[in-house]
């Protein structure tokens, strides 16, 4: 096997940010997210480069220093929050997903259109920039874009490294039809997108609507991966004294029903108390038995949508708990923070995980809480998460809009023969293991290598 | 060219319905509707049978005397409420024309399931009954079923009639994903849609949609023919005294901006007169010399829906006008009626027709307007209009999400040089006199002998 060529991972968010503590010492802090954890180890094993926005005052004195591994991009803040708060969330986010009622939304006006040039086509260019001073040095290195942020930089890097191998993954639902966005927005990403050879999604579904966006692909090869975890990493978690405590302090009923998001109206959460509320209305049997914890971390509150919804949910709680709550049993044990140890003690302790997103690239939760669980717990995933294309042969399939048909998963899988409910947790179970982090790393390598054969061949036949 | 077959033509609303006048004597009322206008001229050459839905109790009094070419079935009215105003209106409506942010709707819950179940499959049987009932008498009928209310009724007549031959055209969009509606009510509308031998849309897209939406189509031919109206109709209303009579009645600046729509949010009228506010703002040098003239027929106001959206465009208006008007110069003159010579004066005086739907199965504005027109108007037209897929090349496209790009339309119709209006609004006239309701239902006729045909060497090869 060849010595493989320098990576050039691209992406808004970086894999460490920079903060200095109160005696005025730089300290760096591990960047979160999913897309970060899930390059990490691609960093280990491989010669990369990695660019990412600088997030932090400190984060723009690094960027002046200049990076090693790390090159950190400091954007004008204004053009950052069009860019970001403005075009990628929500315009992007709320259109890949679905969730605008196009009766009332997106308002495309002057604003959106200044936004969209300001903002996100300028900070396109500042990526591409950046990528093409890495290119200048070693032009033989491979370019792995990230999601929805950077559909315009490929175009730009291609103008000035025609000969670069470039590589894009869009961690969000491709959607079946991208019309909400006008041509002067939607031709730009399209055009962008197909300047790499190669553009990855979680699943066949994004990238067969991609493809059908596009109509003609050209040489542009697109690719499924689901993205995955990594289970030492969670088997680690697991056993820490951090996830012990709180296990410690997780209330639970003779049962648990479990879901873990954060608050994004993508993530379906009103619908699942409704859901929850209504299998409570119809079987009383069940109640002071079970509770729903909802640990939910707090997301975008920058964006006025996830604010109202933030109000949402917590009224469709209030509204459960009213209704149903006696003698000191509360029905849904709401808990709006960011805390993962606490996440990782609820996977173990779950006797239901709801997963029941209106649409999510892929949803690593429903691969984390069956890696950990111990109860044999059942999987209850929506038919639009990514990973319903993987997981659905052990899991119990629901439409995301039908709460009549959430409540009757809820009963089923509070109701489950233990042999039935082993077989599903182990298949689950089984299917993360081996289908792992490194194993989705390995799969974009394979891509990257295919790509370099084809124009090889191509090469040879001109 | 051998004689033709009897035609069985279903629709939910009849081509006419019965009342008593003051007298008590049964008068005889023309229904309304573009499929009731379209499909008239078939009855005129055909041997056509009619199945429909009783609407007044008159039609029920006719439904029991029994029909002769119109066969009205009296559905129980529980039944009709929950199929017409749970299923079909909204939840297919919307649906279909991805009118609804899946963040908060739908919410199928136990009510929905049963009006499906109790309304719309009841009524679907009803009406299949009706058809086999017809079928039993003369099997070598064709039967033509029409629109989103019937699209279980062609499983069940196909069930009884194995070798009938069944068509249906849908006049609505089909959406690119129609996750929306949970399998229960999925599966069965596309096995009900796939029963038939020929399903037709207006658009090549709405018909790609539907294909990739059934995965695999078997043996139905999925086809496409958008439909068109009657030019000779169109004349005669113009040169009515009663058209003259409005015409006369119409205030008008130096140029008049028109849009004739429904008050349905699939219209996307308050867009419209955000759009039209913008381009007040940017060009005061049109304040006082052009007018929009809303004509909106109030629709569906038993849907909450409808109600709410009534209120935001009379929010608009009045926003509008508080804003920019002056001196007895009213930007808008919104005018809530049903009232069809008023819109033909309309259309014979607009010097821009505005057509921006969200998304809307075809739109016979757009045709029907640039038919009679006097003043080579401009048509500003959606690209979610199926008839844009046929008047691109006159008209100037919009995105409707898209209020600063309508609002550019709409200065550059208004001050287009007079030979381009001359030249699109004879390419509009031309077209549309030339493809007008006849070649449509020819079109239809055509691919009901190709199926029989079809069917012919199939039985031939078995």
């Amino acid at each position: 096997m060849p010595r493989r060529r320098p990576l050039i991972v691209v992406s808004n968010r970086g894999p460490v940010s920079y903060d200095r503590d109160e005696h005025g010492v730089r300290v760096e802090r591990r960047g979160g997210g999913g897309l970060v954890t899930a390059l990490r180890g691609l960093r280990e094993q491989h010669d990369v480069t990695w660019i990412a926005s600088a997030s932090s005052d400190e984060d723009r004195v690094v960027a002046e220093e200049g990076g090693t591994d790390v090159v950190l991009v400091a954007h004008d803040p204004r053009a950052y929050d069009a860019y970001y708060n403005v075009i990628a969330n929500p315009l992007l986010w709320f259109v890949q997903h679905s969730l605008w009622g196009l009766a009332e939304a997106p308002v495309i006006d002057r604003s959106t259109h200044a936004a969209w040039h300001d903002g996100y086509a300028a900070v396109n260019a500042a990526f591409a920039a950046a990528v093409v001073a890495q290119l200048d040095n070693r032009p033989d290195a491979i370019v792995f874009f990230h999601d929805y942020h950077l559909y315009l930089a490929p175009r730009l890097v291609r103008n000035a490294h025609p000969q670069a191998l470039l590589a894009q993954f869009v961690h969000i639902p491709w959607p079946a039809d991208l019309s909400a966005l006008p041509h002067a927005l939607r031709d730009p990403i399209l055009d962008g997108l197909l300047a790499n050879d190669v553009v990855g999604f979680h699943t066949e579904r994004w990238a067969r609507n991609f493809s059908a966006t596009c109509g003609d692909v050209g040489e542009t090869n697109v690719t499924h991966h689901a993205i995955s975890v990594d289970p030492q990493e969670f088997d680690e978690l697991a056993a820490s004294d951090a996830v012990h405590e709180q296990e410690a302090l997780i209330e639970r009923a003779e049962k648990l029903i479990v879901r873990v998001d954060r608050t994004d109206p993508s993530k379906n959460i009103v619908r699942g108390f409704r859901a929850f509320e209504l299998f409570l209305a119809e079987h009383p049997e069940w109640h002071k038995r079970v509770t729903m914890l909802a640990l939910l971390d707090p997301s975008r509150q920058a964006v006025p949508e996830y604010v109202a919804y933030l109000e949402q949910i917590e009224r469709a709680v209030t509204d459960v708990n009213a209704r149903f709550g006696a003698d000191g049993w509360q029905p849904v044990d709401l808990q709006v923070a960011d805390n993962f140890p606490q996440s990782v003690a609820a996977y173990k302790q779950y006797d239901v995980l709801l997963v029941n997103a209106v649409y999510d690239g892929l949803n690593l939760v429903a691969k984390e809480g069956p890696l950990v669980n111990t109860r044999d717990g059942v999987l209850v995933l929506s038919e639009n998460a990514g990973a319903h294309e993987e997981l659905e042969p052990w899991a119990l399939t629901v439409n995301p809009f039908d709460i009549a048909g959430q409540a009757d998963a809820l009963h089923e899988a509070l109701t489950m023969p233990a042999d039935e409910r082993r077989r599903r947790a182990a298949g689950l179970r089984e299917q993360v293991r081996t289908h792992d982090i490194a194993a989705w790393t390995e799969a974009q390598l394979a891509d990257f290598d295919a790509a370099l054969a084809r124009r090889g061949s191509r090469n040879v036949g001109a």
